[in-house]
């Protein structure tokens, strides 16, 4: 099978640090143009729209979507119209339903969509998921706790209504729960908005399974010094910690697996599977899981944040 | 085909009113039991909990639950656990996350499960939608306002975080919406929250479908005087009303349809249909743009609402 002609739309710093590296390593794919504002790739035909790309590059077989998500439907439904397999970065949009509306369409267009969760692919996630199949699960505590002036300064979009806030982040931590643990449902939820700012900078979920299973989560923007991204089980095969974002696992005190960080690449590697397989890939669950956050969680206003 | 023996869970007002005449007038059911913390039935077997029904009468075969969306998942559980068909009263649930749950879970027992959207069955819906069905659509204005004084009078729960405010009669509109026009979703939304509630008093919405339909919807619970729940649609074919909830259908100012209330009798129609097909019918579409608005929607903060 000859490679599949991919275009990116959205040239940005994680399209550079992720993507193209990727992208280069992996002979299913050939990147063949790229469409962006102001962002080019060297040596690969750019243009500034999505729309002349695909009309001056016919050839195109597939289409990654790395803009921030509240212009991604547009250029999805764009890309999937003209027959293109479309990858999106996540979160898969900036609501539920417009989602649910591209899954429709690709399935209708004979193509496959592929809503993208990289923390998925951190190392130790399928460590993880194979030691809690063989234990029961009594409670889970998840943590996941950054500086944001760190990780995002002077990101306007993050802070605005639809920015998501603190969930940025935190959609990567359910990414993984949703991934590793039976399905689950909020229970409550509280979300702390600076009161100068639409999106919230922490939050605390509860949530349970059908049988009973406490997850709580614990969101903050907040944090200096040590950054936090654990997930905490504890089991009858006893204490699991998933820490570092998923790259690495400890039982009991004692690390039991750990790789090199290799999430991106994973990435490209589905996406070219479900494009051989002519499936989709679209779980909605973590974003599920935030705009039922928004929706039951009760609101609490603090301090003003300022970068 | 015998009848299918039914039972009631939270005998309140709405069940009063509209579920038991519509039982007791559709000879597929036959009412055998119910539970509730204080409501009973006159000649029927009353239990205080889910529970204790279900263990002391092993005939039922099917379950409406009629209490407030928060308590409703676990006494879902129980019953499609125990092989029991359900009837969902609107909203489906507390959180999307929730009804994705039971909907495995009746695919599992085989068993139906049957969100109910009431208001979908208004008598001139179908009418309406077979208009649009022939025309091209140009514009949509849904106006849903009454008076929450009216209506809601010192219900606490609506007001609190996860109650929806002024989305519970929202969602009525909603529900016809999603019903009647192409897919949607949401593009913009504003929020009012009274500055002592935790639940929104009016919301704002701008929805959109794929090809570019724009949709306009107004819920508010501040309208005093003559209460509207209308919805609008310019079309090559004129101007059409969908009026009083869905209750009368006009098109350039003529009443081209109206017919007797029975959005009861229809539903319970309808869910003695879907036991006997086998199939569960759970469109969550109406709650999924409710959180998208919650996720996506600017947040405004209005004056104190005292009942």
């Amino acid at each position: 099978m000859s490679p599949i002609n991919l275009a990116i739309v959205g040239v940005g710093k994680i399209v550079r640090d992720q993507h193209l590296p990727s992208i280069a390593n992996n002979p299913d794919f050939k990147l063949v143009a790229t469409a962006s504002r102001h962002g080019t790739v060297e040596g690969i035909p750019a243009f500034t729209t999505i729309e002349a790309m695909l009309d001056a590059v016919p050839a195109i077989d597939a289409v990654s979507l790395c803009m921030p998500p509240q212009y991604r439907y547009e250029a999805a439904y764009k890309a999937l119209s003209a027959g293109k397999h479309v990858f999106l970065e996540k979160p898969p949009g900036a609501t539920l339903s417009e989602v649910a509306d591209l899954e429709n369409l690709a399935k209708t267009k004979g193509v496959s969509l592929f809503a993208s969760w990289h923390s998925r692919y951190a190392p130790a996630v399928e460590a993880a998921k194979a030691f809690l199949a063989d234990t029961t699960i009594r409670s889970v505590h998840v943590i996941w706790k950054e500086d944001v002036r760190h990780w995002h300064p002077n990101q306007e979009w993050i802070w605005q209504a639809g920015g998501l806030g603190v969930f940025d982040p935190g959609i990567n931590a359910l990414s993984i729960v949703t991934h590793i643990f039976p399905a689950l449902f909020l229970t409550g939820a509280t979300l702390e908005f600076p009161e100068n700012r639409d999106s919230p900078i922490a939050a605390d979920l509860h949530f349970r399974s059908g049988q009973g299973l406490p997850v709580h989560a614990e969101f903050d923007w907040r944090q200096t010094g040590k950054q936090s991204w654990d997930i905490v089980a504890e089991t009858d095969a006893g204490q699991m910690v998933l820490s570092e974002g998923g790259s690495k696992l400890s039982v009991n005190g004692e690390l039991t697996f750990s790789a090199p960080e290799a999430e991106y690449p994973s990435l490209y590697r589905r996406f070219a599977e479900i494009v051989k397989a002519g499936v989709s890939d679209v779980d909605v669950s973590p974003l599920r899981h935030v705009a039922d956050a928004f929706m039951l969680g009760k609101r609490k206003f603090v301090e003003a944040f300022h970068d």
